[in-house]
Order: C-alpha cells, then structure tokens, then sequence
C-alpha cells in the first residue's frame, strides 16, 4: 500500500526523515506492508541543494501540500512557532495527521492544535518532539495505560547532559564546555533554550500531561538551567557520592502535581547518573510496574527521524487516532505544587573567620531547615573558603527563606544551591 | 465502555491481574474510557481462598468462559504447555483474543496459535512473556519500526541476574547463593529452567522473531546456562574489568542471524553491567537510531500484571489486531549462523610446571586462536593454578577445536569458557 506524506522542513531532522526513507523504506515496506511516499519537502529556498533531499519534490508554497488530496500525513521539522503552528493548524482542518518534533508549537498550543484535530478525525503525534530516540510517549500511553504514574525523572536536553558529563569527567569549567560544544556543534550559537531549561521545559509540559492525565502548561514548570553550575559545584557533589544532572521532574505527592527542571544532584549509583553525553534517558516510577528506565539518543538526524517515520508508520495503522481529552475545553486542570519538598545542597563562600559556619546553621535551623551534612573543603580564593551544608528534606519555602539571610550575612559572598533527589 | 474478560490461572501473575485490575481500574478507565470486568478466573481448586482474587468468579470449567459470549479477551498466566496450549487454540478458533505471560507456548507454537488466531481474526498478545514490565515487544513493533535492527542483546532472566549479581557483590560460589535465591523465593525447588538458560531461550525465540522479522525456533539458539560459573570466574573477570551476566544475543552479520543464550562478559560499564538483582533490561542497536535500552522489572505479580493488562487495554482499541506473517505457512525461513566471530575468555587449572602455559598457547596459535592476554593469577588449588587466556577474535569452531585440545593435555585439569561481548 503505497503513502504519500509530506515533509516540512528540510534542516537535521527533514533531511534525516529523507535519508531514512530512501534507506529503510524497501525494509519498512516488507515488514509494515506501508510503502511510504515523499510527495512534497517544504524549503524556504528550492534551488538550495541538500543532501540526501531529492530536489524534484522541494517546494516552497505550502498550498502545494494543503491541496494535495493524495497526501494523507504531514510530517514537521522545522521547530519554533510560526509558520509552523500557521501550517499544523491548516494541515489538521483539511483533515491531514500532522507527526511533529515540535516540542515548542505541541506543549505551547496543544489546547488549538487538538480542537484542530479532534474536528476532523485527523492525527496528531510527536514522539520524536520528547527526547528523540528514545519510545517515551509511547511507553506512557501504551505501555503504562494500566498503571497510575507516581514520578517521572527525565535527562531530556542533549546539550545540557553533554556539558554537565564533561564538567564532571574532565573537571572543566562551564564556560569552557559551552565553548567547546558550541565548537562541535553540540550547542547553538546562541545556547539559551538548551542551558536554561526551555527545551526541557517544552518537553516536559508534555510528557507530564501524558503521564498524569493532565494538562500541564510551560508555565507551571518551575525552571532554573545548568548556566550558574561551577566546576566546583561538581566536584564537591562528586567527593559526597552525587553526580549533577538537569532533570525534568514530574511528581504527584497527593493530589498536587510537581513539576520542575533544574540542575539535580543524584546518587552516582542511580541509573540516570551513568546516561553521559549527549543521551537522554527517563525514569519512571508507577504503581504496578515499579521502576522502569528508557535510554537512548536524544537527538540527531537519523535518531529524531526515526521517531518520526515511526509515528507516520503508526499514523497509517490505526483506524481512530488518539484523542487528548486533558486539552479539550472544560477538561479539569492539575493543581501544582508551589511549595515542595526536597533537600538541598548549599554551597556559599565565607571569609574565614571563627563563628561563620554557626552563625549560618543558625539562620537554617531558625527557618526550620533541618542540616544532615557540613562541609569545609576545597580551596581558598582570596582568603574565602567554600562551606557547604547538605540539609535533609525540607520545603522549597523554608529554604529560600534561609538562603535569603544567608546571602545577606557580611561574611558570606556567594551562595548557590542544588536540589536533591535520592 | 465495560468489557469482561476471563484470567486463566490464579498463581503470582493470575492473582497480580485481579489486584491490578481492582487497584487500577477506575483510574484505567477515566484514562482510557475501557472499564476492565473479570468475568471468571480459572483455577484448579475452587475451594482454595486466594487473595486479591474474588470468589464468586472463579471455575475449574473452561468450557464456561469459552462458552461466555460476553468474554473477548482471555489472560492466560497459567505457563506451561499443556492445558494452555489448548485453551489457547479453542478462545482463539472461538475469536477471542488471547493475551498470554507464557513464553514457551509462544516460542514453541506460534504458528498454530496465529493460524487459529488469523482465522478468527482474534488477537495474539504476549507483551507479558518477555522481560515482564519491560515493554520491549511493543518498542521492537511499534517504536522501531522505521529502523533496521542490527542487534539486542538482554537480561531477560532475573533468576540468573539475581544469582550473578550476589556472586559477583559478594564474592560467593554459584551453589550458595542458589541456595539463598532458592530460600527467597527468587528460584524455584527445581531451578533447571531459568539456570540452564531455558526460560531465556524462549523468550529470545519470541524477541528475535519480531526483531528480525523471521520465525526464530527455540531449537535454533545456542543455550548455555549459569551453572557452571565459579566465583573464580567473576572474581577473574572483575580484575580483567568485565562483569559476567546471562545475555540472549539475537545479531544479524551479513544476512546470518547468532541467536544463542550464554554467560557473558561484558566491560563493566556497559549499561547492562549495572543492570543488577531481578531486573530485566535489552539493549537494541538499531540503523537509524543508533543504541537504545530498555530497564525494568521483569517479574512479579504487579509488574507482570502490568504488561497483561496493558495488553488488554490495548486489544480493546486497536480495530484490526496485529498479525505475524513470518509464522505463516510457507514464510521465509532465517538463516542461522552456526560458527560466530566472539573472543573468549578461557579459564584453565594447570599443573604448575615451566612449559605448560607455553604449550596451551601453542595449541591456541596452531588453532587460528590469537591471544589478546594471558594471565596466571588466584590462588593455588592442590599444586594447581588457574591460568587465562582472553583471545582476539576468532570463529566459535576454531576455539572449540583449541579447547578440545587443551583439555587432553595431562597438565590440565578443568577448562572453562565465557564468550567476550564489547
């Protein structure tokens, strides 16, 4: 059964959908019994020669695509939201399945795309838009569906994972790192959505709606990114037993759900702490199954393309797509957590002088914050000394009440903290 | 929507999918709109009390739920052959979909089971049957099906990982730490099938099938099991940097495809190394989306559940149930490879007099076996020392017609081997 789909854009991943259908496509064919197509790839400049884009379907007119009766699927990689929520939008009226890696357009506009969709019967999939490679969508909605979830831990910003795994292994500074992998073309030019947490952010709006049967928007996410994380920040967690690791973290405690992503101390034995480079794995907690853990490349060419073809592959099997009743109008919404709990690793510097180190475990313990754990290491820089206080689980209120003292102590010059998890 | 549904067997998974479904139930059907009702459980005595399982369902009479028109879907999590394999052929030839735990009637009947399904038009599920909670079968057909699948190599016994795992933490013999699994409740009083290997081969039958797209026979894979691993060897292997683990290998070289089922070294951080007790995990590298790896529990009454119930689920939405045509009369058969390329780590006890390691490595080199290391370590037994070799390298037949040499030699007097995985 021969389908033609129609690919939008042609940058890593477009080109990589190409490339893996001129390789796999017999392969997919025999196995699948879906001989796939490419009527149309949508660029801005046709005359542009890419590899492995066959330049007799290039176009740059998406009414070309719009009314083409024959093409049942578009396939989207060219990220950000316009004009790709313009397209996605008309695609899904005229009844055409839209399968993005969009993280942006699907966490942003998931509410408008839907109703787009559900009015038409058509599809909407995006495993590809929720770390690569890696089956997580899937796994949740299809694997998971007789379980209730009670967390989520994800490493799912390549980028991140690569500068973090080599300030750790090399003891290198942030900024060198970022140098370096911008140099390989593992970060951008301007590498804000990765090193701050957006794309995380993005990823995790999804997967957490997914995984707890709600909505979650980008903006109940709490967000911090790696860009304050200094090598000794890494070193000092690596001489307690923890490794730095940007998680996105969905939790239910209760009926409140949790939502963040932030730099993370793990245990160096939990499995996430040994995903290194640009990886992306995630962790999942539920209550039939237990622990489960994903692993595999985040990005890239043929690993997003992968994801996408698949959603296409799946697309074309199905008699009814899924519907997302969490975005349709009236569905009840989550109530997030403001205030959790987690322990914290605080590390200030201090003038070295008698009475500093009670003076701050004073103001901790007056708010409350329990302490497990004072450190006194590292070197000097100009007569300060690093002291780091690891506390036991405490809430995010009570300790940045603390840290707000803290930071005003004369003697101390700068402090930094690390959430938890163990 | 209600939909009844019949669990045959009422042990550890059978009990598991009654308590799963009163835990989860409500919520699977707020998620999925599927309100799961069991219909009957069957069992053997109907008399016993068995927790979690009601008693108003159960029968020692299948005649009944094959005759219950409202039951489309029936569990099985009986495991062995005969009755299963009968009811089995009756609820499908009756066009009832059958979900099964039971990996050796898959692995050994597939194709009278899918005859009798495809007539019908009834569905196969067995998501259960492999690496339990671990939804491998599902990532293979639905996740990477855009995707050539050049190899998988996985712990899908916790048996034989639990016993490894203790013997290599903590140093002791094979016959021990069976004793403490069997105490606890993680081996059976007759442990042949998961120590020997039988259990993995099974479930690589059904992986390797789906992964490669060819009909894989239990006979067709190599099987050696754990028993006959000394702690000498994990002690021997840790200080070279390998762990030992029970891998089932499926790789295609060329268009032969190894599938067999050993204790292998791996480096110790390879992923599966720390993979460690009763978890499960399968690490697949595939042509678009380079390695990927799937972890969790492969066991257990909620865990197991857990895939037969998604299962479930997942029969009741999908609109034409999936069809393996590799079982089908007259599909192509896969070629197995019977001479693989591996290098081995070969561990002899040898009289300690000049000349004998000379002359073991001399069989080797006249042999095609070339030796990446030698080493004469651990501790004496009555005059004896045990003495290594890891080799390059080589065909299986070349090492074996070396073995078979160096075993007659007068000096030697035990030979082991473990195949080397990189």
């Amino acid at each position: 059964m021969k389908k033609r789909i129609a690919v939008l854009g042609a940058g890593t991943v477009g080109s990589g959908v190409c490339k893996l259908i001129a390789e796999n496509g017999a392969y997919m064919a025999q196995q699948s019994g879906i001989e796939l197509e490419i009527a149309h790839v949508l660029v801005r400049d046709t005359k542009k020669n890419r590899p492995g884009v066959p330049q007799d379907v290039v176009t740059d007119d998406f009414s070309v695509i719009l009314n083409d009766d024959s093409v049942e699927v578009v396939a989207e990689a060219m990220g950000g939201i316009e004009p790709a929520k313009t397209y996605a939008l008309a695609a899904l009226r005229a009844g055409k399945t839209y399968v993005t890696a969009n993280k942006e357009l699907v966490s942003k506009y998931w509410e408008e795309l839907e109703q787009a969709a559900a009015q038409t019967g058509a599809g909407l999939y995006f495993e590809a838009a929720v770390a690569g490679a890696v089956p997580v969508i899937k796994a949740v909605t299809d694997s998971l569906n007789a379980n209730q979830i009670h967390g989520i831990k994800g490493i799912i910003n390549g980028t991140t994972n690569y500068i973090l795994s080599k300030m750790s292994n090399e003891g290198l500074g942030y900024d060198q790192v970022l140098r370096q992998a911008q140099e390989l073309g593992y970060a951008e030019a301007d590498p804000t959505n990765d090193v701050e947490g957006y794309d995380a952010q993005f990823k995790l709006a999804i997967l957490a709606s997914l995984a707890f049967g709600k909505r979650v928007k980008v903006e109940d996410i709490h967000r911090e990114g790696i860009s304050q994380i200094k090598a000794e920040d890494v070193k000092i967690a690596h001489d307690l037993g923890f490794g730095i690791k940007l998680l996105a973290i969905g939790k239910m405690v209760g009926d409140e759900l949790q939502v963040r992503v932030h730099p993370t101390m793990l245990p160096l034995e939990h499995p996430l702490c040994s995903v290194n480079g640009p990886f992306n794995a995630v962790f999942i907690d539920a209550n039939a199954l237990g622990e489960m853990m994903l692993y595999g490349r985040g990005a890239g060419d043929l690993p997003t393309a992968s994801a996408v073809v698949s959603d296409v592959l799946n697309a074309f099997q199905v008699s009814k797509h899924r519907r997302y009743p969490f975005v349709a109008p009236g569905a009840p919404t989550v109530q997030v957590a403001r205030d959790w709990e987690s322990a914290y690793f605080i590390h200030t510097m201090a003038v070295d002088t008698p009475g500093v180190l009670a003076k701050a475990a004073t103001i901790l313990a007056e708010c409350g914050v329990s302490i497990e754990a004072v450190m006194q290491k590292g070197e000097r820089e100009e007569g300060k000394v690093p002291v780091v206080f690891v506390t036991h689980r405490t809430h995010e209120s009570a300790c940045m009440k603390a840290i707000e003292r803290i930071k005003q102590m004369p003697e101390i010059s700068a402090v930094s903290i690390i959430r938890v998890e163990k």
